[in-house]
């Protein structure tokens, strides 16, 4: 990791105008929309199979998110996420939920398998039930579950040959031989619905500016958490998370190279 | 009505954190994630055929919503509210517009027929409606519509054997032998979207902590209105809906015994 | 363009609160209630084609916006523009992203000669797009992609005998015949997701309380561009698309036909 390639990112990012083509559930995806734009991407929301694969042509980055998964949608994303494939565009998978149901586990795993992702995000769990649904046959088991979330994001980005970025506490982004953990944050980000489908379009708008995915995962998953804390610092105590969420929105559409180089914290593991 | 239990199921909720299993409509389901997170309960929202039977099994309660009902939701809805009245966790209904539409009466009485529904909560024209369309042979005719509105939400318990929530200037709450009225609130609750069905997800999010499901309703609405209350007197003249519905955010995540215990008034009739 | 007229438009929406029928797209559907609801019009969602035929004859005015289309969508869509049409209500088209893809084209297409439309209201591309697939017998051509915003609009007005509403930095109003500049309005507008389809949405309202559409395109345009430039000078440095977006709908909510007769700047050409 190097700090300054991640730094050099926000400019890039500003001037390119990723258009970043979301698939994506319907809870939370206004919110996703608005973040794209607060980083300084275009996002485009289109899931119907008559036209996933010609917007997709347009498109920098290209989100698949289950949130809300149905057959049709799921369809879309096959068809969108080869033509991404053949563009040679990022994919970014979120899997939402996908320890919670066998469809969920099942349209996770045929995505995995049609189409190669370039980046996971998820939460511990998430990531868990990954790698023990598709990683069967490798050896993972049920033992596991114990696993430390460092060597988990390892396993995940070496099966699956991408970026796993576990969010959480700390969070971890790794590249299968490189792995770092980010030390910001705050609790109230779990207090609103899709900070995380929202760092994974962050995450999305990043690996739309540059091949360095890695780079790119760790600058959106910083975002997020950087400006949860910073959000969390700056309304006051009677606020709650109306005006937090509100707040989180300045500041990710306020971030730039130097805060993000004064207040992120970046351990190399 | 024994407020004392009321007031005991902030701090339950808050340890339970239930997990509130919402098929709902396209409009407000974000705002019904943020409101069920702001009480204290988890949102999970998932719509499609292949996995509502599944995912209500991990849930402590189910909300119908029929806001952007369509046909296959409307399946989905079936077969999870089959699998919750198995597993006897509660099932909300909220009757959304169903009085517009023959297609929604339709839908609103097949799933009161299919479904054992524990609560239901609507304005008083959704409320009628479903009586004048389910109730038609038992003697409920057009001249009701004239019903007091405590009269309508003990004919609506006793017809459907349910909790009947009546949202309005006046909150109504039944169970068809105790009626009460919850007489906080303001106006503006009426000029934000979605403050009804957000109403329902925090009934539903009460009610997956307890089997008094009519004192869990009486918290749910009385949250609400109490909330929109508080949020109105603390936003400034100058602010409008914008600022209003983060207050609004901010005054449910907040919320708690000792506040709900000093302002709440909530008259047995 | 008669000013005392647009003016006037204000009480009369919020007297007659005209019910706007929506088929619209899942990223902004939130915020075109609201939008609505501030405005002091009534908002109702409908999309299935079991229902929009019924729902369209209690309301005003319908919009039909294509932001994340789907085939079965669609069909709701024509179903519900022809009862407009037979109703004598106004139909207002959002051809969001028409340019985009090949199946956004076609919708477009159909809807225009299937349902007479009244306003159409998008971006400059997007209207372009609009008269490019349309109009090629009519000899517009590629050369045509230099054309000046006024007589684009003109064209639009002209092609499809409706009110043409292009947003931009100056927003033009034409009906074919008389063309006015709206000079109103802030860049942030562009940073906030939805602010087009949410103009969409107050030109409706306006429609839905008069038959001259020209003056209630101009009122809803207007509007949002005005409240837009209010917002962002009511907002502190430190505020970000977060705060502006909740300003921006506390201006809507607070607008009325004082501020807007002193500080609307409209340019007749």
């Amino acid at each position: 990791m190097n700090k300054s390639v991640v730094s050099n990112l926000f400019s890039r990012l500003r001037e390119k105008n990723p258009l970043v083509h979301h698939i994506t559930n319907i809870v939370t995806v206004n919110d996703c929309a608005n973040v794209t734009l607060a980083i300084g991407a275009s996002p485009v929301m289109a899931n119907s199979v008559e036209e996933v694969e010609e917007m997709v042509q347009l498109a920098n980055a290209l989100v698949l998110n289950i949130g809300t998964i149905q057959a049709e949608i799921f369809t879309a994303m096959i068809l969108a996420g080869k033509v991404a494939n053949e563009k040679g565009i990022p994919v970014i998978l979120d899997p939402v939920g996908v320890g919670a149901t066998a469809y969920r586990r099942r349209i996770a795993k045929e995505l995995i398998q049609k189409v190669k992702i370039s980046v996971i995000r998820g939460n511990a769990s998430e990531m868990y039930s990954l790698i023990r649904e598709n990683g069967r046959t490798r050896g993972v088991d049920s033992t596991d579950i114990s696993l430390d979330r460092k060597i988990l994001a390892e396993k995940v980005a070496n099966l699956f040959s991408c970026i796993a970025v576990i969010s959480g506490e700390t969070d971890i982004v790794s590249n299968g031989l490189e792995t770092v953990q980010i030390t910001n944050g705050d609790h109230w980000l779990t207090k609103v619905t899709g900070t995380g489908c929202m760092t994974t379009s962050l995450i999305a708008s990043f690996t739309g500016t540059t091949a360095d995915y890695f780079s790119a995962s760790i600058a959106g998953m910083s975002v997020m958490s950087l400006a949860g804390e910073r959000a969390k610092k700056s309304i006051s105590e009677e606020d709650g998370i109306g005006h937090f969420k509100a707040q989180l929105m300045d500041e990710i559409f306020h971030m730039n190279e130097e805060v993000w180089g004064k207040e992120v914290s970046i351990i190399e593991t």
